[in-house]
C-alpha cells in the first residue's frame, strides 16, 4: 500500500468514528496530506472530494485541470468545469450522485465561507461539521518519511540566521533584513513558511509585529521570526539579538526566556500534556515578575501547516504522542520598551525525550 | 466626514438594502477597505463586528491588541481575549449584547470553516449569508484616491519588467526569473501582490503553472505574470516572451492574443457589460481557430484583492461603471508546446474609454 493509499484507509477510519459521510477539502494542508496536490486557495473551487465508501474525486476549473491530474495519490476521477458555466451546476450533479444531501459533510477547517455557505444552500439538508477531528490527530503524528522532511525545513531555516544577524546593523530597516532572508531563502531553493517578522525596538512588543521601515538604532533589541518551507513541510525560528550593545534589563530578559524555553523543553516527553509544558515555561516567566508580559501560548503544532495541533496552550490536556512535533516559543513582550522571543521546533522521540530540530540556541543575548 | 466614516455610511446603507443585521468580517480586503487594518488570517479570531445601529468594535487576540487598537478608521471598542480562555466566551458574550442570535450575519467571504462553523453553532438561530452582495458594488467603484493607489502599485508592478525579463537567460530557472522579481519587490519596498508565475516551455500550457526548477532553453516561449502591491493594493501583469529565438507558430499565436488584449481594452465603456468584453477578446481567438485553447475568462477586479468584482466573463451582464479597475489577459494555451497570456490592468474613465495603468503591450512577441 503506497503512502496516499495508507492515509486514506485512516482517514476513513476516522470519519466513520467521528461519524462523517463525506469530505470535501479545498486547497491546503488537508488536501495536500491526502493527494500530495497543493495550489494556493482562490476564488474558483478546487476541491478534493472523499465519499466514505465510494471513490474519491477532484473538481477543479479548467485552468487547473492538467496539475490536477498530475496528483501524487493518483485520483484519476477529475471533473472540470469552466468559468463560462461556473461551479455550482458541476457539484449540485455529484450531490446528488453521491446523496451528499442526506449526510454529514466534514469540510476542511479552513474552507472560505464563499464555499462553505454554497454548499449549505446546495444541500439544505446536509450538516456542516468541520474535518479538523478527522485529521488533526493523525497528522500530529509525522512518520519517519515526515520527520526527515521537517528536519530539511529546519536546517534551511538554521541556514537563515547567519545572513539575518549579517544585515542587522545600525541603519538598515527591518524590511532589509527580512529581504536578506528571502533572498537566502531563494538561494536555497525554499519558500518562505510565513512573511518573516523583523521587529526592532518597542515594535518588538508585537508579537506579530508587521515588518516596517523602522530602523535598527545601537542598542535596539531585535525580535527575528521567520522560517523556510521544503516540499510543503515548515521551518519556524525566532530569535532576538542586540545591535551594538545590549541593556542590562534586555540581556535579563533575555535570560529569563532562554530559561523558560530550556525548562519547557525539558518538560517534553511522552505523556506529558500540552499543559504542562505551557506550565513549564510560564511558570519561569512568571516567577521572575513577567508573567503578565508573556501574553501567548507556548507553541504550536507544524508541518504542512506553519499553525496545527497540537497547540502547547494551558488547558490543553492532551498528551503528547512520539512524532509529535511543535514550536516552543516563550516570550516577553514590555510596552513602548522591546519584546524577546526564543522559538525552535522540537518533536516527541519514541524513547522519551525530546529533539530540537533546530541548532542551539544561545544561552546569552547575540550582540551584533 | 472622513473616509472610513463615509465608507461606514455606504456600507450600512447597502446592509439595510440586503436585509444583513450585522456584518462579521475576519482578516482580509473588507476589513482593510472599512477599518484600515489588515493583517494574515491565522487559527486565533479577529474580527471586526459591524451592527447595523451600534457602534462597530473589534474582537482580537492579545497578541494583536496594540496594531488593532492603531487602526485607522479610530475604532475605540477593541475586545480582547488571550490563547489560555479562547475567543469563543467574549464571542458568545457580544453575541447576547448585541443580539446576534435573533438576525442575519454577513461573513466575509473569505471567513475560514472553523469561525463560520462555530458561530452557527454558537447562534443557532442565525441566518449566515455572504456580505459581498454589500461589499462588491462599493469595492468595485474606485475612488480618485484608490485610482491613484491603484496607479503606484501598477508602477510598480511595471518596474518589474526590465529585471525579469534580465532574467530570462538560457539556463536560468523558473525559479531563478521569480528570484529577481521577489528582488525588485524589494528594493522598491513592495510586496508580491501573489507568487510570481513563470511558466517555460510546455509549463506555459497551464495558466496557474507553480514556477518550479525546470530551465529556460534557446526557442522556449516564457509566460510571466506578477505584480507589486502597495499600501494593499495590487498590481497584477503579465507578458509572454521567447529566449533567443521565437518560432512562427509562437509569433503567430502571440499576434493572435495581442489582437484579442486589444479588441477586449477597445470593448471597455461604461454601459458595456463585462460579457461584452469577454465577448471581444474571445471573437478574436475563436475566428483565429484557437477557441478551444483559451480556457479561462478574460479577466478580473482588482483593487484590495488581486481578484475581486467586476468579473470579466460570459454570462456577466453587469454594466461596467466608470472607476471599475479590472484586468483584460486573454490566453491560449497549447498542451505541450507552450501558452501565451498579456495581460494589462484598465479602469473605466468617466469619460468614456478605457485608461491602461500599465506600459503598453510589445506588438510582437519579445525575444530575449
Amino acid at each position: 500500500m503506497n503512502l496516499y493509499d495508507k492515509r486514506l484507509s485512516r482517514v476513513r477510519t476516522a470519519m466513520h468514528e467521528h461519524g462523517l459521510d463525506t469530505l470535501i477539502l479545498t486547497p491546503g494542508a488537508a488536501m495536500r496530506y491526502l493527494s500530495g496536490f497543493s495550489e494556493t486557495g482562490h476564488e474558483r473551487l478546487l476541491a478534493l472530494i472523499i465519499p466514505d465508501d465510494q471513490p474519491w474525486l477532484f473538481v477543479t476549473p479548467a485552468l487547473n485541470a492538467a496539475q490536477v491530474r498530475a496528483n501524487l495519490a493518483g485520483i484519476a476521477d477529475v471533473r472540470v468545469w469552466d468559468d463560462m458555466q461556473g461551479w455550482q451546476t458541476l457539484l449540485r450533479d455529484i450531490c446528488t450522485d453521491l446523496t451528499l444531501d442526506i449526510g454529514i459533510l466534514g469540510l476542511d477547517d479552513d474552507m472560505p465561507a464563499r464555499f462553505s455557505l454554497a454548499m449549505q444552500a446546495l444541500m439544505p439538508t446536509t450538516l456542516l461539521k468541520l474535518a479538523s477531528p478527522v485529521f488533526g490527530p493523525l497528522r500530529a503524528v509525522k512518520d519517519t518519511h515526515e520527520l526527515a522532511a521537517m528536519q530539511h525545513a529546519a536546517d534551511a531555516t538554521d541556514a537563515l540566521i547567519a545572513p539575518a544577524y549579517a544585515a542587522c546593523t545600525p541603519g538598515a530597516t527591518e524590511r532589509d533584513v527580512a529581504a536578506a532572508v528571502q533572498n537566502s531563502l531563494a538561494r536555497l531553493g525554499a519558500e518562505a513558511s510565513f512573511d518573516a517578522i523583523v521587529a526592532t525596538g518597542a515594535n518588538g512588543a508585537s508579537p506579530h509585529h508587521h515588518t516596517g521601515k523602522s530602523k535598527l538604532q545601537t542598542g535596539d533589541v531585535v525580535v527575528l521570526d521567520f522560517g523556510a518551507q521544503l516540499d510543503g513541510y515548515h521551518g519556524d525560528i525566532t530569535r532576538t539579538v542586540a545591535v551594538g550593545s545590549a541593556s542590562d534589563e534586555a540581556r535579563r530578559v533575555y535570560d529569563i526566556v532562554y530559561q523558560a524555553q530550556a525548562a519547557a523543553f525539558e518538560a517534553v516527553r511522552p505523556g506529558a500534556s500540552a499543559h504542562d509544558v505551557d506550565a513549564a515555561a510560564r511558570r519561569v516567566i512568571t516567577d521572575a515578575g513577567y508573567g503578565e508580559f508573556f501574553i501567548h501560548r507556548t507553541g504550536h503544532g507544524i508541518g504542512l501547516d506553519d499553525h496545527e495541533t497540537p497547540f502547547i496552550v494551558a488547558g490543553n490536556r492532551g498528551k503528547l504522542l512520539p512524532g509529535n512535533c511543535f514550536s516552543i516559543e516563550p516570550g516577553i513582550y514590555l510596552p513602548g520598551k522591546f519584546g524577546v522571543r526564543l522559538e525552535n521546533i522540537v518533536f516527541v522521540t519514541e524513547d522519551g525525550t525530546a529533539h530540537a530540530f533546530n541548532q542551539p540556541i544561545a544561552p546569552e543575548m547575540p550582540v551584533l
